[in-house]
């Protein structure tokens, strides 16, 4: 029986998770972030509030903040943002933010100096445990997929497999990664099966689940 | 015997191929172009010139010229940057301008707008007639090739072959692709061979030479 290996995507463009304190430092105190549309993620959501991001070379106006706000702060650019900023972002998993770079966030109340916590996201696909079960995968596996329009399809490899009860199936890749791919949010990703993952030799294939 | 299957990666950042009567309207009557660097393509080069790209939604400082001047105007640009400007440019090979958007483009002696000629470059192998030879492929192929730096590899699919006598071997890639692999100029890239590529199935693989 086949399984359908297909994962709907999702794009992140830079956005911005912040605490309740930076959030106050920026907006004002007591300030409440906006919901302005829910993610497919369950509980998080996309605000109304926009900051500026200020790096040793240039700036970036307009950068979405994502609530509930966060027990730490943590900003995910692509690389061509990084260009613009002046810093180099290493390629991390959401929340694992030791050693990563600061920035300087403006808002429309005040401006923070960050000390750490700019990265690029390791592209991922979010799972339940029932959908991992169902492809042969383990939370922490490095997964294929194929993706791509017309002219511009692609495998990515090392994809980071997260498991958790409460994700929704979805392939998060950001702005470069679906700008190579010519893809957008809700085209739809083809898992490469774990088995066949080694037939032209990537030194990059899952683990074996 | 093994092929050496590796080709050197070019990282192609936004630019512009003006035509003579271009860079003077832009730069002054009789301006010739200042070279800068030369390209790894003979007789091509990276210009000191540059000029600002100007679309509808925003615009783009600090693009550099391509020289010697061609017969026709082009622009270059990524993803990224169609987001910038605010306009839609197909995928293309150089060269093949029909039906594409045009942009206004300044200069420090004047502005001028280009009724089309703005694309987006299809990735793309330039190599000898040799190098197409040992490597079993032929000019108009689409050929995969394996990319990338750790966290991020990935192979590309849909890589146009192109063969003249004058080309040297190298694969060009925007800076949308180049930041989805995390590579620059000079890594390599590994081709993968004709003959395997249709193991995982994908839909867009090379025709046989």
């Amino acid at each position: 029986m086949a399984i359908d290996l297909h994962i709907p995507i999702a794009v992140s463009a830079r956005h911005a998770h912040l605490s309740q304190a930076t959030i106050e430092r920026l907006f004002g105190e007591g300030y409440v972030l906006t919901r302005r549309s829910a993610l497919s993620q369950t509980g998080q959501y996309s605000a109304r509030e926009m900051v500026t991001l200020i790096g040793p070379h240039g700036r970036l106006d307009h950068v979405r903040l994502m609530g509930p706000p966060r027990e730490r702060d943590q900003i995910e650019i692509s690389r061509s943002d990084e260009f613009v900023l002046g810093l180099d972002a290493p390629l991390r998993i959401s929340g694992d933010l030791k050693g990563t770079p600061g920035i300087f966030v403006q808002g429309p109340r005040g401006r923070i100096a960050l000390a750490t916590g700019v990265i690029t996201a390791q592209r991922h696909i979010h799972m339940s445990p029932q959908d991992a079960c169902r492809l042969g995968v383990r939370d922490g596996d490095m997964v294929s997929a194929k993706v791509g329009r017309a002219g511009r399809s692609l495998r990515f490899d090392e994809i980071a497999v997260r498991v958790a009860p409460d994700f929704t199936l979805e392939l998060h890749l950001d702005t470069d990664e679906a700008n190579a791919a010519g893809v957008t949010s809700g085209d739809l990703a083809q898992l490469v099966e774990p088995a066949s993952g080694n037939e032209n030799g990537s030194t990059a294939q899952p683990a074996v689940a």
